[in-house]
């Protein structure tokens, strides 16, 4: 069902337009994947550890409204999509006070061994798919996300 | 046309898994899009102290290959389409002695007022707009540009 | 007394030495500044908004241990000491499961307007001088801080 | 005789006051010591691969004046002192048309193996640490830099 990132806008993430840079979205993108990661029981450090990485092939960011410094941010994150060789998250930010989401985005990513080549995750480490696919197949209402 | 941006890769530029990190190519088509506007006679705190502003809407980012600390990296940027409420920008990322592209992506932005509120460029800064308009025709060739 | 900030270390906060970027730390030293103030029931942006300004006249960090990935940050914040035109705050950074701090720091701030020039905090703004300065003499002991 | 680097301060190196944010300096010294030590033939990244590693020890810096967007910044750096178990550099940065340094630092870094285990430099590496002092010796004016 995802999973749900608290943060506080920090003073070195707003720019001379006074606002968050579109930068920084990226980052918070990653706090709640490693969230999301954490919240089915592992870390994305020990995915590392036993020779599995999730290096980025795509991004997009929609920026709607902007945020301030010191805003309370929640990043809600879900798998948009699994295959053997690829997942791609997304993420809806929200800002406290603002019933929309300010950024919205997806990042897709590739499965690849310690040494960055690409691998079958279902052939590569079939207990971790099964348990990922069995976390995508209960979101069930991905179908229906906003763009 | 287009314009070329010069950088070395930073150690703070990368991360645990040795590569730079993802959320720094958009830092870097920021440096590329400065340079754009540079090369144009113009600069763009200028144009923020004019009273015109830049936020982005979305971007884009598609990784194909890694860079590393100490690379010689080059940005080349270009418009990408331009209306009087929106401009999009399109980079080309080169690592030296990589020939194909490491990363490419859009920026799209909207023509705001320095309270943010979205503006027509052509009625709000005529010259501005014709200016940018121009640079856009001459640069002719984007219809091929790969993706 | 001071205050504490619990953050968890972000993936792009690392660097290719599989360790958190030094560079990070005084960023974290600012969250624990927010902290701090906010702990006091006011706000960093708030001051802003009421023409206070804090900029940094020095720093220095005390590098102990390195942290990691994952790793559960608090940051401890306090005055060291207070004039009306300068305030310096400490900050003892420690990782759980570690019990000395990883990292020690202070920032010394200069007191300035909204045009950046210097002022005598006292004579500028008289309340908030009187309320700084009874947190400060609250904390008692500053004196025995380690370093 | 100490390097210089070359660099224009970037968008994203800004914050809500205006000016670079006082985090980015360490980087920009990183930036420094990495042209200086590729000045003197070598690289930072091959030492890295050749099993020495030069972890931060402490870091200070002194603001003295503020830089912004699009400034053009030149960085100095040298060598301020050399043991076989430790280095130091000093840091002047510039901003043109300003003539007195904008933000001074120093970096203290112990010599370690790829385990980031402290080592002596003069018995585990003898040629780089010679080579290493040499520079040293010939900077000479080291004893009379300002601070």
């Amino acid at each position: 069902m995802g999973s749900e990132t608290k943060l506080i806008v920090r003073y070195q993430e707003t720019d001379q337009m006074g606002i968050v840079h579109h930068s920084v979205y990226p980052i918070w993108f990653e706090c709640g994947r490693t969230d999301y990661i954490k919240s089915m029981g592992m870390s994305y450090g020990q995915m590392e550890k036993n020779g599995v990485m999730l290096p980025l092939l795509s991004m997009r960011c929609q920026y709607r409204y902007p945020s301030y410094y010191e805003d309370e941010i929640t990043v809600q994150s879900k798998i948009q999509s699994l295959t053997p060789t690829r997942i791609t998250f997304h993420y809806d930010i929200y800002r406290k006070g603002h019933d929309k989401p300010v950024v919205q985005g997806e990042t897709e990513h590739v499965w690849t061994d310690d040494g960055m080549r690409p691998v079958n995750l279902k052939k590569f480490r079939p207990q971790l798919f099964e348990f990922m696919n069995n976390l995508y197949l209960q979101e069930g209402s991905n179908e229906q996300k906003q763009e």
